[in-house]
């Protein structure tokens, strides 16, 4: 069988050099070419040098790479993907963005956080937001996937049989994730100078991060109205991984048995989504490397609020592990193909 | 001048060895005496090498230290300072309990989180919550101090005022907090193995941590009438320093400028409590090792909401140090004093 | 194709549970049966939550994991593997052991560090020293299997080239080794108590620790003389990684340009081993959750030392990895199989 | 008494800052200026917010900070302290500098290392090498110290007893060095980025770093003789400290109990070197964060080689502690003045 050819537009970032990583050992498909602004002519093992031995790949000019692809994984900063989306199609190449542009559904919404409207509505008419557990059918049939963000990868598996059951009282929610520092990306920061960082703890763009509006778009699918949500990310100082601790008070009466019962039938079907046993507490340390969430369910009846925990490791669940999830639905590869690395546990 | 003589019970355990590390550095007290069950007999340079060349102190009997000591310090797991403060009433000696003992008001309360009712309800009648900064008239006249536990201390001082303005429904109030892993002792744990916890985040005790009623108390004492909280801590795989994100939804109309001329006129006497100009978010990094609580204000105006971060060193403002903080304003020694160092922001 | 048959005696630990995490995605093998002596009827899963979804395997009785596989591999304590070797040779089995007991060649070196002489010298006969690169023909043919200890997989591997070659003062190396914690294995103890260890930073076992003789053994077969070392290894506060920084003083005049090339051909076929290009600097950062072994050369001409680094994943190719690639030899499985991951990078 | 006026240049680095932290409490001195060419006219609590409420210090000018001090600490990168210090001697003020320009005695040498010759060779002359232990009584009469680098500074201590009694082979010493991450300073880099050093280790400027003329100077002044040794620096990915695990091959008949009477009469006097006892192993723990230099001696008898383990906190014994210490030493304050904190342990 002839494999995929896929492409990796902005290579030597963390996202898609992770993406380059596991596609590697993906048996269904052939990396054919990677890109970088900053990089091009050079060996990605020059940059990464666990790369040595693994792939001879050089970066080259994000043009030859959609050329010589069918699939073009984009890991760029957002704003930058619409060109390269318009050109795929008229190629007649699929992509899979993992930046912010085609996320978001609304044009208004995006320019609020993003400064700019949507530059070409078509191309969104064609783009579907891929989480992969919640929007399957549709990702089947998509040219252009929006992969969604790390955050909201958590929080959106975390709150869905919750709230599309009905029981949450949906003007109450509070959302607090502590991300580790991969998120931040390969790029020098005051904030991931090691000596500031180490032994250091706190949240940032408090109330105002840009995945609110991502999450906010899910939480209303869910609930069939407008929801708006408290959201706060921390910055944890480890390399990997999300967890997300989701506050939801409840409008029912409904206890923990039947709220466990729901999502493990909600998520019966989805390998990567791991429903605890009840007493179990999700921890990163079990999902890190790997492309599972894990999701643990917490009554505090005193104050009739459910608590979820909902742990992925940002790189890959949250973003090029989902997106591989994404291709495999696409292309109607094994749903467990270039993600079946069980997490290390130590 | 004389100085004062202390003594600490349960010098081993982390809490302990913290007050004793401090304590040699006053300028108005001397350690006269230190116990531990365990390790009677050695000196404690022996267990904490940190302390050779620095103090000669050896374990001694616990009998002994009250003996010897005008005020003793201690520092053992919950259940076991009614009798030692009973020994102390009794031979006219001051009491500082690190402990959860002399934390709560009802005996009911304790009964329900810690297994047993009060022994001695009229010791407990003696007793005060050591809260320095909101309850430092008390402490100056108290003979027994039940000193704050870590989590309650830094949200104690992030809420308060901001529920004693009458801004917050307090029927939502939900505290995410995230404690270093001194927070858990000295003793081996799984939760405390290196391999385990390193690179692993996660909550534990879900919505039912023995802080919650501690945390309602007082939060009840602000708000003059009863209130609950959702309290969920997680472990950080740092060393020290705990971060409350707190979230207080506002039934009020009033902006952030506001809140911050009111905090900050709150605290304008305590030098320990550090309100943050707008725009900054308090992180651990400037709190550790020193005595400080740093707060920091935040509004998410679209779902009208004040989120509070506060940060504090648990061993220190959170246990070692709040405790002579309260030393010093039961026996007129300046506040600062025993607590001069600053945090190394690196 | 029938797959090989394979089982894991004292899965329970870090070892063990490391095999079966690399094994349960090797396509020339099934994961038969594992045992834990302590653990006994419990899924890995209850242990290592990791495994849930991934595999539904459940501690045995370890009589019962001989009788069901072909090939056992064994993660126990040092000393208990003679009568299971024995058990296996009998029933026509071979074994891999990743413990100390089949990697010296001398029973009377064994029991100096051990304590007591080979039980059954007639089994070491029968058992060949599996360092995979070095002893590739013996492995071929072998019943079993001492699979060599962590820190000297990376010390041979970065010593073999220079000592063959005949260019090294054979009286004056020096070996300073720095291991991650995982090491020490999945025990409690006041080494691994997070508080103490993080942040934290020191040698153990100062010029006596066990891997002396196993090192002394290899360096003496490279040099055809018995040769002595100064070993010295240190606990790093990470979790994985051994890097051993190799001091060989040159008795010759060798320039190392001329080393170098040396090193790469003599690893040419090995491509599990990366000599980097002079300038580089091996690091643990691209080899951890990998089986590769990175190299380094450095010559500090003013003292006419050559210094070797060498880096390993001490679970992976100090361990597990190495065993896998053992198995490959001695199955002639394809050498890339079970041991493809790339190491993360970030 | 009037305190003495101390001022601080280059108090924005990581070095100049931790001088303003433990001068802050030190009883006999003012800091009364400190300078930073890049934040000039900012408050120190700006750029760490640790000393809010601590102190109300703003960046100013250097030149102001000469006029204004008595004594003049320098923080700058290697190069910039010759015309400081030429100022402060025509104006009749002391200098310490914590940079490279003044620790070598030799202009050839320094020219080697750094690249230029002393631009004023009679300014050397007035200057001594603080080593505080061991150049006591020089450094009581100086006018310009040039603080010895943190490398050195663990080296020397604890080499000095072992080569001034004679017993080591001169010709193979090896310094295998393991520092902190605030050892590379406040700058950005690559290697000090989060995600690259967590969980990474590795060497760096191997056999070809710095403080090797420094080292050497002093090692030669104490054998009497020319002394190179290979000195190979790691960094850890932690905040503070260094070890270093000194090789030292004896080439007399000598026991560990001899020479670890040496050391500990060597340094009867000096209370922040603790010689540990025979058995127990120096530990980065209990020493960071204080000004102790910990020193644990180990037999190889089977090489015939002495190692020690010789730990200190980078930034304090390392750097600005021991500028406090030389300062105490020529201005005749206690010598624990400002330097009483001990280790935390945890």
């Amino acid at each position: 069988m002839n494999k995929l050819q896929v492409g990796i537009i902005g290579a030597s970032g963390y996202g898609g050099a992770e993406l380059v990583r596991l596609l590697l050992n993906h048996p269904d498909v052939e990396v054919c070419a990677i890109s970088s602004h900053q990089y091009t002519g050079q060996p990605i093992s020059a940059l990464y040098p666990g790369f040595q031995n693994c792939t001879d790949l050089v970066f080259i000019e994000q043009e030859q790479v959609i050329e010589k692809s069918d699939l073009i994984f984009v890991a760029l900063p957002s704003g930058l993907s619409e060109p390269i989306a318009k050109a795929c199609i008229e190629q007649g190449k699929k992509i899979i963005d993992l930046g912010a542009d085609f996320r978001l559904a609304s044009s208004t919404e995006y320019e609020k956080w993003y400064g700019k409207p949507f530059g070409d509505p078509q191309l969104h008419a064609l783009s579907v937001y891929g989480q992969s557990e919640l929007h399957h059918d549709q990702i089947k049939e998509a040219k252009i996937i929006g992969n969604p963000g790390c955050y909201p990868t958590s929080i959106e598996l975390g709150c869905y049989p919750a709230i599309v059951a009905g029981w949450v009282d949906t003007d109450h929610i509070i959302l607090d994730s502590k991300s580790g520092t991969t998120g931040a990306g390969k790029k020098l920061t005051e904030n991931t100078h090691f000596p500031r960082t180490n032994e250091a703890f706190a949240p940032y763009k408090v109330g105002c991060h840009r995945h609110t509006p991502e999450i906010e778009m899910m939480l209303s699918e869910m609930a069939k109205k407008p929801v708006k949500v408290t959201f706060v990310p921390h910055l944890l100082p480890i390399n990997r991984g999300i967890v997300s601790t989701i506050y939801l008070p409840l409008k029912t009466d409904v206890d923990l048995e039947t709220i466990h019962q729901t999502y493990q039938e909600a998520y019966q079907n989805d390998p990567f989504v791991r429903v605890l046993d009840l007493s179990k507490v999700a921890d990163l340390k079990f999902v890190t490397y790997s492309n599972y969430c894990d999701i643990s369910l917490h009554m505090d009846s005193h104050t009739h609020t459910l608590i979820v925990v909902s742990c992925i490791d940002n790189m890959i669940k949250g973003a090029a592990g989902q997106a591989i999830q994404n291709m495999n639905i696409m292309y109607d590869f094994e749903r467990m193909h270039g993600l079946t690395t069980i997490a290390p546990s130590f």
